[in-house]
């Protein structure tokens, strides 16, 4: 049985409190072996690669291959349904569309002191992409992680990704043959991050790392954060769903499902002013629970961690909504915006009650890679900039140097720094 | 005596690859010390900070007072000299308005399937921000971290600065005073951080950690990034000076050790195609050397890590600045714009003869916390969106997900998740 609440009870306070503050991410302690495969990755290179390939993975890199060729992704999109083709093509299309708008602005002008003044964007060399394998090789993952680094003009995109027991998903390479990936290696786990960020004899190194993994994939990103650019530690996933009772409860309780299904961990929130429309999801909830494949993750991560908050009306729930940040908010009301204007913290929101977060999963156009585990209090989903990096410039002649330099001479010299001093003072006329 | 190169030498490149590769990052193992101070202070808080300020800053915060007030940041302004007011004022003014160009748009739009999508920047509810006491306390980077946030509409900001035994800068103070930061503690090294990260009865947790500090401090960072944001892991400063034969070479020289006077691991490089301006540049620094009240900082940086560089034309050094994707770039040629043209990989471009990297540093407007260590590659400079994150959105109605739900269903059942399947499949009509 999920959690459930009730704003007019008097402990509601404490008993949302433990709810936000309630950690669901796993401290598996595997940062020293993490730490141990990546010293030996950059001191042996591909010989690590091959050995850790064939213990962890049961697979011979010399003798079936290290890499997946153009050819094999041809012949396994050639393989999958013309409906599949079509809705991994459609889906490709509405995400390059959603990014090709974050692309940023380069700017440039000089001001009144005479100063020029501006920012230009470039894209990172080469990123390497995470793509998790066996059961997560989600293809609709490896199209949310490159089309924003192929729309940022990334020019080399390295996808890794491993390969139990020689076995590829047909989907994965499909998807990859869409957006036009060159280069696939069958490594995984955290010897493939380290094989990406240091480099290898066959493989170059990447400035970038993105893409979902498990837990020795996240530890290995985070030790090599500095020594590439990572997009973000991802935690269990997450749905907040504000809804009246004017919503179908069965639709209601099919999208609580979509996050409970992806994970024992994953987290389903349903804030509601309905207290029959509450009952009528948790039903619904059990009703839908015995038709999924899925069901034995989804009813352990519902029963563990759902939660159905009753509150007085919806305005009541929007503060504890910000206070919970989450990955996912649907506002599954007639007029979503005045809610949605009182929403400072959330991954990606989806207003009214025809816009199912699954929806933005596939193939509505935004990233899927969002901040979970409350982050998204200061952090956003993955996109065009974490493809791309910022130069400031600057240029001054001697009337600007003369109107701003002496400022700067007297608080290099007030900081103690007597070099940074001179090297403006020599140019003052 | 600083390295010499030059590009015709048949061992130039694998000197060249050495210099990049070099790393002057100190390795210090502070891991495990940081993660037991983390732990007291998220166990003990404010017990554990006061304890830990005794026994490393000297200092008794019940005692002295744990927080800076209003009134004694306003007696430190009213305190230092007009001239250096006046200064301050110039540079809280110009780091504002060139800041302000950096708010990113918001985006809201309907597409030809009937989609709503768009995104939405918001602030994060609260930045603390790292101080560093005694000499490295600089007011400029106080202006440099706050002023940011204040532009990104940040409504608390919360600063942390360690006052060993008891002694507070002036000019610190005096520089808060002027940007009106509200919440000043007398706290530091990685029990600061950990305060501003887990919150403590008196120091309520904060969103995101920037500012620069000692190993401790950046290790703290490191550790609780996820828990808060933070803004990179910063290594010892640096500059690439890319200088023809026209220029002065005493103010070459002055550009080179405004760098080495920063650290002893700082580093000044400069690539010019001109040997006997190279070596009237070397001597120049030799001059200069003596006259500087910070000579043994300067003297062992660009004796250690110092580089002069000879290339056969100023476009052949271009690709090697590009691989040492430095903090700083000046370009100082009497027209940089064929240079800055090749530019992929810098924190920050300084064109022209009379643009010292200096100005940058203090009144020019641009943010002088920069990418290190050759993360410019992948890295930014801080700026107004690291105190902000972007929501997506999303809204469909009947139409919109009949044309488009299709897809997501058979993406959804191609990865096995059928209850995202389902969220979409019961409202398509």
């Amino acid at each position: 049985m999920p959690l459930r609440l009730d704003s007019r009870d008097a402990d509601f306070a404490a008993a949302f409190t433990a709810l936000v503050d309630a950690r669901r991410e796993a401290d598996e302690d595997v940062s020293r072996d993490v730490a141990a495969i990546l010293k030996r990755v950059r001191a042996e290179g591909d010989a690590a690669l091959a050995d850790y390939t064939s213990r962890f993975d049961r697979h011979d890199l010399e003798a079936s291959g290290w890499a997946v060729t153009r050819a094999e992704c041809r012949a396994a999109l050639d393989g999958i349904s013309s409906e599949l083709r079509d809705a991994l093509e459609l889906a490709a299309a509405r995400i390059t569309a959603y990014h090709e708008k974050q692309k940023p602005q380069d700017s440039d002008g000089t001001d009144n002191a005479g100063v020029r003044l501006g920012a230009r964007w470039r894209p990172v060399d080469a990123a390497g992409l995470y793509v998790p394998g066996g059961r997560a090789a989600y293809p609709s993952s490896l199209l949310m992680n490159v089309i924003p680094a192929k729309v940022a003009g990334v020019s080399r995109i390295a996808m890794v990704t491993p390969t139990p027991n020689g076995v590829i998903n047909p989907l994965v390479l499909a998807a990859a043959s869409i957006v036009g990936i060159e280069e696939i290696w069958r490594i995984g786990g955290a010897q493939a991050v380290a094989a990406l960020a240091y480099g290898t004899d066959r493989i170059k190194p990447v400035d970038v790392v993105t893409g979902p993994g498990n837990a020795w994939v996240a530890e290995a990103k985070r030790q090599l954060y500095g020594v590439v650019g990572i997009d973000m530690v991802a935690g269990p996933s997450e749905i907040v769903v504000v809804a009246d009772g004017k919503n179908d409860p069965d639709w209601i309780a099919a999208d609580l499902l979509s996050q409970s299904e992806h994970d024992p961990t994953s987290q389903s929130i349903l804030f509601t002013d309905d207290a029959v429309f509450a009952d009528a999801v948790a039903a619904a909830v059990e009703r839908r629970l015995p038709l999924l494949s899925t069901q034995a993750v989804a009813t352990t991560s519902w029963a563990a961690n759902g939660a159905i908050i009753l509150v007085r009306d919806l305005e009541e729930a929007m503060p504890l909504v910000n206070r919970l940040a989450a990955e996912h908010l649907e506002l599954a009301v007639e007029d979503p915006e005045i809610l949605f204007e009182q929403v400072r913290h959330a991954g990606s929101v989806f207003l009214g009650r025809m816009t199912p977060e699954a929806v933005g999963d596939y193939v509505a156009g935004p990233n899927h890679v969002l901040p979970t585990g409350r982050r998204a209090r200061f952090s956003s989903g993955l996109s065009v900039l974490d493809f791309m990096k910022r130069t400031s410039f600057l240029s001054l002649d001697q009337a600007a140097i003369d109107a701003i330099g002496p400022a700067a001479v007297a608080l290099a010299e007030a900081e103690g720094l007597p070099a940074h001093a001179a090297s403006v003072a020599v140019r003052l006329s």
